[in-house]
């Protein structure tokens, strides 16, 4: 049968109707426009309309026969070749197709318009509509995934340094199946397994390694640190265990005890025949540890100390190796001698005898199930008069001698107090190394699933591995560079620590409380968004990032909160802010003030704070002044706000707590510059490798996408303008677009041996 | 002995003298100050100059004897009273003091003179040091704390509003030791507990609550989310398992099936005597659910389905009461008539005989240990061949006829699976509401820990409740008003969704997504933020915020990932964009859009761009303005940019990835708005009462809060100038001191069972 003008017509209708039927979000609305215009088409005889009218009531659906032969009608014009960019464009190819009669082009003009009008007002987007009939469709979006273009090996052998050959043996150790994971569940069997572990990393050497060369070790405290990274990629309650062992419990003898001391314990702690704790910590004092109750009571009678709790609040908390195998402790308590409180010291104090018995006067109480780390046994201590022997008490900094009377090189408690702490310095290198490889741990399995993963894709196309959705990106991507960054600035740290001078102690102890608290910070936001990114894989415990994230959850408030230690930073920035000034009196410092704030205003040039080029943004030196203008900004801006107050007569406790959020800001933005520093450093070192292009654009993203977390800063101040806040933020979803193609090599660089990522959901998909 | 010139003039220095040796921090550099200011200072004789540069030596501390001596001198001078700024003026004092000879008018104003200078040049806070002396240094920061301006009583009920009732006799239930707290280490035990907790409840009759009353139920929809929420006080593997039987599997029968099914299933699912499973996700298909690979093949000749998994990454994922408890499963499954698809739709398959042995055909594989809800049985489901009867098909919206031919009163594959999915929209309100009462909890928990503990304090002062910070306030205050603006929220969204109309169902499902998601990571963030905040002890299982946080982990991805939950939201609102122009063609949208740019460019004029006055800052029509602004910029954004990649011919799958992150802005905006538009409707609903003006202050904090969060937007957007964001934070500094007095009464209001937060830091500080 020959079709007439009205089913000619209506088969211009078919690409319509179908899109129309298959569609699930129509609205009333839209009913409504397309009944309207069909009432409008001239081109329409009434028969055609009033039969088109039917097809288009939404209670009346057409049957599934129907609908496929409209398909297949279009399908079969498609198939034929052609461009077609909308509906309409199908339609009139399809109204050709027909004869007789054609459509004048008068006509066929007249429909165009109207069905162009009508795809419009529904909304479509024709050259997407158009799909639903072709096999296949290409997108960007599909097309992308991982290359390697540079060598994963170079970049791994590059960020392990001169440290190598210490890392390789570790990792070959914690491969073995020796080390194969547990169930946390029973927390009895996993600390039992996780001192095992503890006794095999000390038995291959790893554990005295920092010690000094007379008691058994290599003297090697960089290695040491490199060791409990490394570990980090296995179990993190060993890397606690390990930490408290052999950091705190045996560097608190080697740099609060003296020769003595080290001879008679190092020996049996290195080789954890000598489990022990670091006792520190009280119920009631936490951040504010000079503030302990503990007491040290010297009898010259019997030349002793008693040691003991006061009440329940002071009991030693969630100190490590407590609960279970600690024989001895490094317990920090108030020297009292005849009367009198010669502030804090640190004294030996056995716990247990060799069967694990706890001894007379001392009381354990376990602090049982953690958020994590249950493979470390924390306990609570309480001291109920405990004698121990004159020589017990760790006495480089401070004695009592033979005559019974307190001797030290260091007068002020305070000070003697701050020189101890000091030497623990140490313990907020290792956390935050620790941090790091756990981040690396976290993004290796949330990058490698994301490059595997497909979810949803184009109309008519094939699913697309979720890590080519450009959100996905902007989740991951900017903590890749953070965890790079973080990497090179904790290296800085160490090779800062390895040649510390007397002199740089106090920048050394805010460098390191700084740092520690920015990449702990950052591991917790990181691991976070690694089990939002991995979906429902990402919380089951089997793939890993529960544990990563549960373990290194404490790591914010470990060795100091990071809140507390980030006001550290700030104090001792305004300090150095202060020694700017030194030899000024206050008139020369408001004239300065001034000339500087002019400068400023000089640096804010329009020609800057509108320059949005590339290769201005990708510049170190602007993003290095960026960082620098935000990080004096504020300490100037902390100074001046702490000197108005005080002026104004405010106490100045209050004046500071006043100023609180400021200071901690002055902590972040300072620790962010010298990140940045690290960073631009390293990849200027690594520019001529095959890698070197992919570090620059990790730095780029690192550097830009912390501008864009500080923007509101940034525009306040008018270092910049919203033009160029706008071009930093298409820069970085440019940078995360092009590292995505990078991310997977990029974590494989991370060298993470697969038994201890361990997650199935990075085995073939097939298996998992 | 008469004091001579000299020691008349060192006492002078004995303040300086204390300060310096009794504190930690001097450096070289202040030495060296020190040294050249004695060499300086005229009014010092030889002996005196020498005497006191041994006193000023670094390296040669003075005795503690000379040190107590320093001290109790000044303290005696202090204890005297009168008004000391500095030590300056203390030394002043002591010079006094002595006589003969007292120094001339003119030396002391010397003196005076350049002690200032000193006191300057290293930095003393000189009122702060005088505190040294004292006995108390009371300070605005120590002497404020709780107290109750509002009746908590009220604020409760208001809170709890017609829900009082249920809500009131769950938490009687739920108090009951019956509910006690288990170790979720084990289990296989905590899973039975979790089972027997939820019979329990069964047996109270709030699982079927929300069923008709034909059944059982009493047909109260909003007392069924009551009562989940309620029960959210307690443990959230219950809750969960509870959602799974009564909300999951009972509604899938009840919106999904027909009176058949509902006979025949509801009255022992709401009696917990048939548990069952809702088997939609795949492996191989989370958020794409449309892509699942389960088929359902009808077979005429016995009017039977045959249900199957094609491969191992088609298997049901994380199917709760899957692994131990279910008896019957709701199957989502692609069903297959003829060889033809016709899309998903749901099936009755029993998948365990009443002894709990697995049925054949059957393959149960546990998904073992989790980061939370352990008490919840989740299981992957395999099917291979099951027959199941024709009657097991859930046929609300399709069923297969007598002749074996499918029938649907929706035609569309897609709108019928989108109408089913709609109907199960209540999940989407169960989870958030869920995700409140944490919130809730963990924030009553950290807000009393830190009303009661205290760490530092000021110079010679008591140690300040560590909610007295302001770091810590600003860190818990804001998201107290989250936690407030949430609830009301999620109250509008209830009554929305009991109150629904047909027209309103795409709407409402974008609401409840983009609620759930808002909700939901807010959680995240404010248990993060809970436990840091409780240091050590939030790390404490103990304390209930490691179950509180990683229980509620994944409720960031149930019932739907945020983020493409919040990329729904916003293509409705695109949608609703478009609806504004329908009728309008190409060129009108362009001048609309033109001239709405210009409404902006009036809105944004210097007077309110600049405005800082707190009236205008507190005003809801400003903050409304502020939210709408941002709403509205970003979907006008994102439309104009969608149209210019799509018209630069960017394929439309490429371009709304490119857009991506935009989106989930728009959606996240939209939602801000939503909340505000509630909170400062219950803000003015209790304007009257006691708890009025506190609610009014709760609401400016979400309200500004959010601005300063996006503030770098609205600076970009010219909306506000930095004047205006600068106010803006300060106000909120402002609103947290003020809210803190307040914020043990605010948490008291959500009124948990006490035995429920059961956390051993709120009792008594001497217990703890």
């Amino acid at each position: 049968m020959e079709p007439t003008v009205a089913t000619a017509n209506k088969l211009v209708f078919y690409p319509l109707l179908y899109v129309i039927w298959s569609d699930a979000v129509l609205r009333e609305q839209d009913w409504k426009t397309l009944q309207s215009f069909i009432g409008r088409a001239a081109w329409l005889d009434k028969e055609s309309k009033s039969d088109l009218l039917k097809r288009v009531n939404p209670t009346h659906a057409p049957d599934r026969q129907e609908v496929a032969h409209w398909f297949r009608t279009v399908k079969h014009l498609v198939d034929a070749g052609g461009e077609y960019k909308s509906l309409t464009d199908l339609a009139l190819a399809l109204a050709e197709k027909q004869s007789p009669p054609e459509p004048t082009s008068d006509t066929g003009s007249e429909i165009a318009k109207d069905l162009q009008k009508l795809e419009e007002d529904l909304g479509i987007v024709g050259i997407s509509a158009i799909y639903r009939f072709k096999e296949d469709h290409p997108t960007q979006t599909t097309a992308y995934g991982t290359e390697t273009a540079f060598s994963v090996q170079g970049l791994a052998r590059f960020l392990d340094g001169d440290q190598a050959e210490i890392i390789r043996q570790v990792k070959d150790l914690i491969r073995t199946t020796d080390f194969d994971y547990v169930d946390p569940g029973d927390l009895t069997r996993y600390r039992e397994q996780v001192l095992t572990w503890c006794k095999i990393v000390a038995d291959a050497g790893f554990g005295k390694i920092g010690y000094p060369v007379a008691q058994g070790g290599k003297d090697d405290m960089e290695a040491y640190f490199s060791v409990m990274e490394t570990l980090s990629y296995r179990d993190l309650s060993m890397v606690i265990k390990f930490g408290v062992q052999f950091g705190l419990w045996g560097m608190s003898i080697l740099s609060l005890g003296t020769q003595k001391h080290h001879a008679k314990y190092l020996p049996q702690i290195g080789t954890l025949e000598l489990p022990g704790c670091f006792a520190m910590t009280e119920t009631n004092h936490g951040s504010n540890v000079r503030g302990i109750e503990t007491t040290a009571t010297y009898n010259h009678a019997e030349k002793t100390f008693t040691i003991h709790t006061p009440h329940r609040l002071a009991r030693k908390e969630y100190i490590g190796n407590a609960a279970l195998h600690g024989r001895m402790a490094t317990v920090f308590a108030k020297l009292i001698i005849d009367g009198t409180d010669y502030g804090v010291s640190a004294f030996v104090v056995p716990l247990r005898d060799a069967e694990g018995a706890t001894l007379p006067g001392i009381h354990i109480e376990d602090c049982g199930r953690k958020m994590g780390l249950n493979g470390v046994d924390n306990g609570l201590i309480e001291f109920d008069q405990v004698v121990i022997p004159r020589e017990n008490m760790l006495d480089r900094f401070a004695s009592v001698n033979e005559q019974g009377e307190f001797e030290t090189p260091i007068a002020s408690d305070n000070k003697r107090f701050f020189t101890m702490l000091g030497t623990l310095v140490g313990g907020r290198i290792g956390i935050p190394r620790s941090a790091i490889a756990a981040s690396k741990s976290g993004l290796a399995i949330a990058i490698r699933y994301g490059d595997q993963r497909r979810q949803f894709g184009p109309e008519g196309g094939e699913e697309v591995p979720i890590l080519n959705y450009r959100m996905h990106q902007r989740r991951l991507m900017p903590l890749l560079a953070k965890t790079y960054a973080g990497h090179f600035a904790m290296q800085y740290m160490t090779r800062h620590f390895m040649n510390r001078k007397e002199s740089e102690m106090q920048e050394l102890e805010a460098l390191a409380a700084g740092l520690k608290s920015y990449i702990t910070w950052n591991t917790t936001a990181t691991l976070q968004e690694c089990r939002e990114a991995c979906g429902g894989k990402g919380y089951l415990s089997e793939n890993r990032i529960d544990a990563l994230k549960n373990d290194t959850d404490i790591y914010t408030t470990f060795e100091g909160d990071n809140t507390v230690l980030m006001q550290l930073v700030a104090k001792s920035r305004l300090s150095a802010y202060r020694e700017q000034f030194e030899n000024m009196n206050f008139f020369t410092i408001v004239n300065y003030v001034a000339s500087k704030t002019k400068t400023s205003l000089t640096e804010k040039n329009p020609l800057i704070v509108r320059n949005t080029d590339e290769s201005h943004l990708t510049d170190p030196d602007f993003q290095l002044n960026a960082f620098e203008y935000r990080a004096n900004g504020l300490v100037d801006s902390a100074a001046r706000r702490m000197r108005r107050l005080i002026s104004e007569g405010m106490d100045p406790f209050d004046a500071f707590n006043v100023c609180q959020h400021h200071f901690v800001n002055v902590g972040k933005a300072f620790i962010e510059k010298v990140v940045l520093e690290q960073f631009i450093e390293a990849a200027k070192t690594a520019q001529k490798e095959s890698y070197g292009e992919v570090l620059k654009k990790l730095c780029d993203l690192y550097a830009l996408h912390t501008m864009e977390e500080n923007k509101g800063w940034y525009l306040e101040q008018g270092y910049m303008e919203g033009v160029k806040t706008k071009a930093i933020r298409k820069l970085i979803n440019q940078l995360c677009w092009e590292i995505r193609r990078d991310a997977v090599p990029l974590v494989n660089a991370f060298d993470i041996p697969e038994s201890c990522l361990a997650a199935p959901i990075l085995t073939n998909p097939t298996q998992a």
